[in-house]
């Protein structure tokens, strides 16, 4: 049985693959696509989960907008990655022709939309995939503390235990909320961080796009555009000849798994460091303690994670929301 | 016309007192009372919310539960002032009874009031009144950002420019949710400062609380059981000899401008310090600038305190619901 | 019996002063002036010591540079109050002729002078009066612990109970070097500290000057001309009228006990702060527990203050090293 | 011709086998050994160090006490893994032979002996081989700032770039004076920090023991009962089945530059995180900044560093100050 999730994100190119990857996945049943200030603006983030819903044809997912900024501190944004429009290079559907296509915006608040679907469920059956800041995920902790026992787990992107990216030391979804990151990880849930060490391997090559490119179709085409122009920014850092697509690994290890090695350890967030603010701190010295419940991803098994994405794309057909028998 | 006020509050003795002269002054409109974790945890402080109101007779006050904890740090608690029922030493209605007396809990959450009651009304028509640590507003305002220009004035009970209680540089209601009042006193609308430096001067002295008992009738004698175990656990403390009625203050000051001295002064929280975590830091050195939106309340009119004090209980009659002559 | 002092200065108007008062003083026996970077760099607070010494005839007194900056944190200095030359307005001697007036730079580091001073005396005997940022003082106690026991006291110009002037909260001397001051305050030996809410009330007003005037000679001509480029530092600020003669407070207390009012209390500094960082936390909310070694200065008898300081700039006379019938 | 070096240990079993390395090296003059309290008190350290001088010889080595604690925060010490005498295991000649044998303990404080040995040499003469605690190496530097341009280098082994040992992020020697610590990063020499992403690959396995067996003599038993003990304690923790030789690696690389590979990287050390505290924050993100002196250890030739241990040990010969052929 597929399993139940919403996805909280704030697309941002690898947001939208990891949505078209939830939604053309036969494993997965994404129910709701909650939005937050990340990569770029609330009004953009959420403009862009809704084009890239209607891409997709992602009818009977309701889409809610959240959190406009981080609760303690400023909105950064990550405008020099993801372009001024949070998807640059990507060419969207005009909004005003979405509600024709089935596609518009749940009138609730993305938090509450998180707490009346984990609410509506059974205990266990709902799991959250956050891949942005962790805003929405811990208002929604605090505002119904119910939610903590009820849902499966959390599997986000965010982190890293030797890494950072923002900072040396933290990685932009956690260093954008700190606090709102500690919320998630002390909250005592089942959590699977999927960090930086995690998703600096899922690389998309020459080949892994030439597989894409096979697929063909408009979302196919929206992938490509996209990674084309994130890949062109981080080749300009220096520091990648081919982008880390790292929040589609997240959507991957709800979707099996096998697609990466993980193992326990308490994970701290710091959040009064001078140069160490936002890092997740993994205590790997010794065996976790029976009661920990937090893990970190490891190693990434990136033959079948590439093929993971290559099926579910293939799935999606032409985006006309008719799921193709893969994505069933 | 009177000030339409949300009053979010932790009862707690002095919140009590604080909800009875709200509802007992003819120059405030109370809408809603909001609950937080605080004095108390929630559930005892919303029941004892709920208690107080039934013996008002605060029929036709929206009262709801907010949140159950501080949104990055434990519950701390004040059970050593408050006492474990978080109003030790008053008799409260039994619970049951209290739909009958039309009183009964709103089923929204205290933070969902707080934005739907400001965005109902019109901009500058709300005044926020918190006493209690500041997990509802922040929340609030993270929730629904369009409150912070609808609000007309944030007036709170809490931090001190010279003063802490809990620590030497920090009072309870910040310290218990630094982050929150953060948020609080950095969000833009106009914030008023009720501090230790002004609530300490509103001790319930002997002959304050001789007038209290010639009103006479149950809302009085609720007042002096609460005062008489509330001064006797500050006795305790060996700091007071007549206990300081915090959160009564803030309410003084909707009704009556004229009640207490005040200075405009930025005001920034302390949220990373090891021995000031919590302060409420006021530059006093330089007048404020001319954008500086908080301001700090310094000298207290004692007598006029009390005759607004005692005035509202008056008015309050046989808390029948029925305000009498001077409470319209 | 005199006693006898070590004076830690980086002057500095006020530093200049207290060297003067120490000098003068019959109830002191000045026997080292170390300097420190603070008010202006090592180099030049050096000289000015050198040269006030000079004008004041202090033959037989150690003069010795200390610790070119704070421990952890960079130079800060306070040009703006004090000048470019530290001095600011004072016309010094010229340090070519200084070895001819008997006055001159020992070669050993202040550090060592302190340390050596102290183990050469008995226990009890020598009481340090630091009035700059107290890094000498720190890496004395650190390099030899044993002073720590033998220091009679400390009587230190710096830090705030309810005041701060570099920042809100912190005062100059202990922002500047925060780590060095935890040191002083922490090491067990009696620490008297004589913070702005005293040395507030030293100001330097019309009268105090024209009494200056009245004695005459080289040493109040350059008492005058500090104050007067000094005071019109303060003026500028737009926070005095007169400028507080802040150092000259610690060295009186040396003097005459009477002089002000104190209050026992630990004394903590902040050190990790965002708005804190070098705040002398006073717990003032109870009684110091018996093992307190701290206290504060709270009042200033105002008119004693200033015979002290009168009659000590009249017994050193023509600055020429004899001090007059006042000064013995 | 060998470099000079002053050699700044806790002695500690690892700081043991550092001197006697140090000592047996042909390529290394050592002029000097200081103390500074860190695995064990500066009484027992120090008393440690001369009696590990005694067994091996070193005549002519100045050896002088330091600090006996941080600079800022209190002792923490390392009995667990060093034992009660901060050597446990090995039997040290008694003190009170040690003059008749030539080993004496400097009458000068270490800090002084640092100054001196550096300001008496030329500028680049001098290593600083600091493998405690940094608390004497910062008082150095900052009591006399001119042997900062006059050392040729620090090598020091402290700190980690994915790792810590006393807490998840924090190695034992930076996170005891985090303060000193950021001093010598900061200072602007050029630092290498040998730390424990190097020093973990240097376990001496059993095979390591017996090429040290065959050696025989005091010193290669003093070798093997003090491994055997630190060896235990190490298992005890039970994240090593054999020992990690961490001090020795960092002497190793001022012998031969070839035994392990660096990388330039801007290197900070946290001094305010609630879980980073005394991390050593690298960059690696990025190629260092031109102007960036400071670089970290990444990998150990361990073959060669065994060879360079048993050689060193093979030239003491029996300890008797002649150091043998291979140690010329």
């Amino acid at each position: 049985m597929p399993r139940k999730i919403i996805l909280d994100c704030d697309p941002g190119h690898d947001d939208a693959i990891a949505m078209l990857l939830a939604h053309g996945s036969s494993e997965i049943d994404l129910l709701a696509v909650t939005t937050v200030a990340g990569n770029q603006t609330l009004a953009k983030v959420t403009r862009n989960a809704l084009g890239v819903a209607a891409v997709a044809g992602m009818r009977g997912v309701t889409i809610a907008a959240g959190c406009d900024r981080p609760f303690v501190r400023p909105f950064i944004g990550a405008a020099q990655i993801h372009g001024e429009s949070g998807l640059g290079g990507v060419e969207l559907p005009d909004p005003a022709g979405l509600p024709e296509a089935g596609i518009g915006l749940d009138p609730r608040h993305g938090v509450d939309v998180i707490i009346e679907t984990v609410m509506a469920h059974e205990v266990g059956e709902i799991t959250l995939v956050p891949i942005g800041p962790l805003t929405n995920i811990a208002m929604a902790a605090r505002k119904e503390p119910r939610i903590v026992e009820r849902v499966r787990e959390v599997v986000l992107m965010g982190g890293g235990v030797h890494k950072g990216n923002r900072t040396p030391t933290a990685e932009f979804n956690i260093l954008a909320d700190p606090e709102s990151a500690h919320v998630v990880f002390d909250a005592g849930w089942p959590v699977t961080m999927v960090g930086l060490d995690l998703t600096h391997q899922a690389l998309a090559t020459e080949e892994v796009c030439a597989r894409i490119g096979e697929i063909g179709g408009p979302v196919a085409e929206l992938v490509l555009a996209g990674v084309s122009s994130y890949g062109a920014a981080y080749r300009e850092t220096g520091r990648f000849d081919h982008p880390p697509l790292h929040d589609p690994c997240a959507v991957a290890y709800v979707v099996d798994r096998a697609v990466m090695t993980t193992r326990r350890a308490p994970v701290s967030v710091e959040l009064t460091g001078t140069h160490t603010l936002g890092m997740t701190v993994a205590d790997l010295r010794d065996e976790a303690p029976a009661d920990c419940r937090t893990q970190v991803a490891l190693e990434l098994d990136v033959d079948r994670f590439w093929d993971l994405v290559v099926e579910a794309l293939a799935a999606l057909g032409d985006g006309d929301g008719q799921v193709g028998e893969a994505g069933r």
